[in-house]
């Protein structure tokens, strides 16, 4: 392990963290909140002496390793969060330090649970620094400082691996800056899209940011108590409409704006993704028809639900745990589907099952002709070996997570739909889960030792579970 | 496909079960219940009939090629469950037809699910064909056929493959017929010592043969009302130690009649087995304290339950749905744990387990360690490609098949608990679940479409999932 490196570049990383929380500063003196302000803007002096204390010494060798770019990405997430938690403590509106850790994890990972019983109480700035990190999460802070900094050279690959989710990262153009670069524009052109949208429908301009910063993010902490269900049904169709953009890879609008029309046609992952988004919704409607007044506000519901949990943002528009049993095991199952690989979303990721899929018709196949030579293809390239590989890693250390983590949250006793769905809603990074942690409930009910492990959950999800596991063996620090 | 021999190998399996039914027709006779004895006897005839038509045409191949293997396999099993469902109906004992089905497909894949409200009012006659249907399922019909008859040359493997658990199967001796017959006398011993032991504990004849049925077959049907919960401690504690003993691999049997100790005391699976038992029945142990009078009761009941669940049987001794969330939720994660490849149980298993983690484990050096060479062993040997891939395979399509009949499951809109345990229960071949299904409850309450899920569930958890899928594919059918 070369720790120079990694020491500076978590300098660098808590710079920019230090730049952040000048926003939600600038927002307290906006809205008057003066102690609001001053706590913001301390943290952020806080953060940029600690940053250029780390990042003073220079490493000797900028090559970053696999390893070293998988503990980059997960110290420094975990000491953003730890920063970032800092000011809900200070202005007092989250007492405990756990609690505000859990809460500012679950804003970068983009999760959106939240352990706040009442938000409607929290300062304008507080609310900001909330919804940002769901922004700041969404398309990741290290991809953010490639297409910024001219750090690294091609071993920057090994911290977009790190950070990116799917199984397999792709470049869109050969350097990896500029790929950082594409995608952050695609992501402020998206983002400001959003923010218009919304201000055209007539939302005010301070709920417009917080909306698109969860929802282009794919984050979802709600800033009303009832979540979306006060807003008007064209805000909550625009929503709908976000979160289901948000939730397609990225590549798909490089090549829209490259015109490669023909390419986006045939990509499989996205059929499947709005073909499971139709199925879901469609579903539901007929399983939900007469729980509410009309057919319109019965389709707005299901497809904004759908697209708020398939997404895994986490917003919601009615009280879903209400619903009956097929259609609240529907969203659990599409909890775990996720979106598309290379977009801002978490869980499993439609193309790790469209993998997953292709192999077990594979090997159904192969007992059937043993002889037969197949290779699995996705768009029409062939799989390799090692993607195969990693994505059959993946579901096993999923799994292993997942129930590990069921076994330690079931210590507090709540019940078992309770506790399966609170793991299910942090691991993939969704928000609210059923029962007791539904859409209209919160994890503030939960012990401090049960919020670490959904706080591990989060970190594990957004970051596709190796980063984390790597930095906890121990032959990772070892010298060369 | 060679059909030919396919019918010739089913043909063989109906005239199996004809003699099997002999042994309820018996019992009808020697507990005076004339009815039921002249319906066994005449369903036995039926099969009896029906096998000698199929076999009559000779098959010009004897060789069973893997899908022939799988489909002889998958196809007998069901075709044996229709049959064995009859006499139910016929009795009146159980009047639909689909909940006989279940019944009957729940013995032979030694679930233990049960729709009967009330078992006790059974003859005698159908209660010792409840429970016998678990002997013959456990060491599975084909590897007694294949012990019993000199049917075909090394192609029988492939049957072979198709009903035994793990993710491969290991010959004992060169020969595979052989190595049925060591099988099954192995099995005829476990059974006689239960049989013994259970009496010489004070336990009448009857019980002890249902008990010991269910007990070494992992099955698990009750005959009695309350579960196992009425017999004396000692019992208990004998019946705990049968259904331990079943759930370890039978090789380990034949490696300690041929005194090769240290080769027992070495296999990773068994260590790991044990080892997930203490360590279950421990926390459970701490978790139920001062819920009964005494220590003594709380480990015999802890022992038992875990015992029985992670073993796939499914016996009870007190009502689990009643203990903490803590101690559910841990034999929740037993259930699909399992026990030993190689034995009766169902389950992932543990050997399945233990590579997956295995593998998990070289993924995390390989990214630590990029140019590093490492195979992943077990009990010292190279585990193949082949065996890996297979076995991640297993699992993305039990995953599946576990979502999806959840997702049907619903339909019937109990609570989720009730439905993910009951999914649980059946494709890991337990029996009871929680909630509704739980140990003091019945399966009856699902409608006739969902008992349809759930016994393509106890049909694909048995056969280890790919024979049941392998016969859905239309290319299995085509000929060469």
């Amino acid at each position: 392990m070369n720790i120079g490196i990694v020491i500076y570049i978590i300098g660098w990383i808590l710079e920019f963290e230090a730049a952040f929380l000048l926003l939600p500063a600038l927002t307290g003196l906006v809205y008057r909140e003066p102690q609001a302000a001053v706590i913001y803007f301390a943290t952020a002096i806080c953060c940029f002496l600690l940053g250029f204390l780390l990042k003073r010494k220079h490493p000797s060798k900028k090559d970053l390793s696999t390893r070293e770019g998988f503990t980059c990405v997960a110290l420094g997430w975990t000491i953003m969060s730890l920063f970032g938690a800092v000011p809900f403590v200070l202005t007092g509106e989250i007492p405990h330090y756990v609690d505000a850790v859990f809460e500012t994890i679950s804003g970068f990972t983009t999760t959106g649970a939240s352990i706040l019983t009442d938000v409607e109480t929290l300062t304008h700035a507080s609310l900001f620094w909330r919804s940002f990190t769901h922004w700041i999460g969404g398309m990741g802070v290290f991809v953010f400082m490639m297409a910024v900094l001219p750090l690294m050279g091609g071993s920057a690959m090994n911290l977009m691996r790190a950070e990116s989710p799917g199984p397999s990262v792709e470049k869109l153009v050969p350097k990896v800056r500029n790929t950082a670069k594409i995608l952050y524009q695609l992501y402020f052109g998206i983002t400001a899209a959003g923010i218009l949208s919304l201000l055209l429908c007539g939302m005010p301009l301070f709920d417009s940011l917080l909306t698109t910063f969860g929802a282009v993010g794919t984050g979802g902490f709600g800033f009303k108590n009832d979540g979306m269900a006060s807003y008007s049904p064209l805000i909550q169709n625009v929503t709908t409409l976000l979160m289901i953009l948000s939730g397609i890879n990225y590549t798909v609008y490089f090549l829209l704006l490259r015109r490669h029309f023909k390419e986006v046609l045939t990509m499989e992952e996205l059929r499947w993704y709005l073909l499971i988004i139709l199925a879901g919704a469609g579903l539901i409607i007929i399983d939900i028809r007469g729980l509410y007044p009309s057919l319109e506000e019965t389709v707005r519901h299901a497809f904004f639900q759908v697209g708020s949990i398939i997404t895994t943002t986490g917003y919601s528009t009615t009280d879903f745990n209400a619903w009956p049993q097929l259609s609240k095991t529907i969203l659990l199952v599409l909890m775990f589907i996720g979106a598309c690989a290379g977009s801002t979303a978490g869980g499993i990721k439609v193309s790790r099952i469209i993998i997953l899929c292709k192999a077990i018709r594979k090997e159904l196949s192969m007992i059937i002709h043993p002889r037969m030579v197949k290779k699995i293809r996705m768009d029409g390239r062939v799989i390799s070996h090692e993607t195969m590989r990693s994505t059959n890693v993946f579901i096993s250390v999923y799994f292993v997570i997942f129930f590990l983590s069921l076994l330690l949250v079931a210590l507090d006793e709540f019940d078992f739909t309770t506790n399966f769905s609170a793991v299910a809603a942090t691991l993939n990074n969704i928000g609210p889960g059923l029962e007791l942690v539904g859409p209209t409930q919160n994890f503030s009910l939960y012990s401090p030792f049960a919020k670490c492990v959904l706080i591990f959950d989060m970190l594990a999800g957004r970051l596709e579970l190796f980063p984390v596991l790597v930095v906890l063996m121990p032959s990772c620090w070892k010298k060369y």
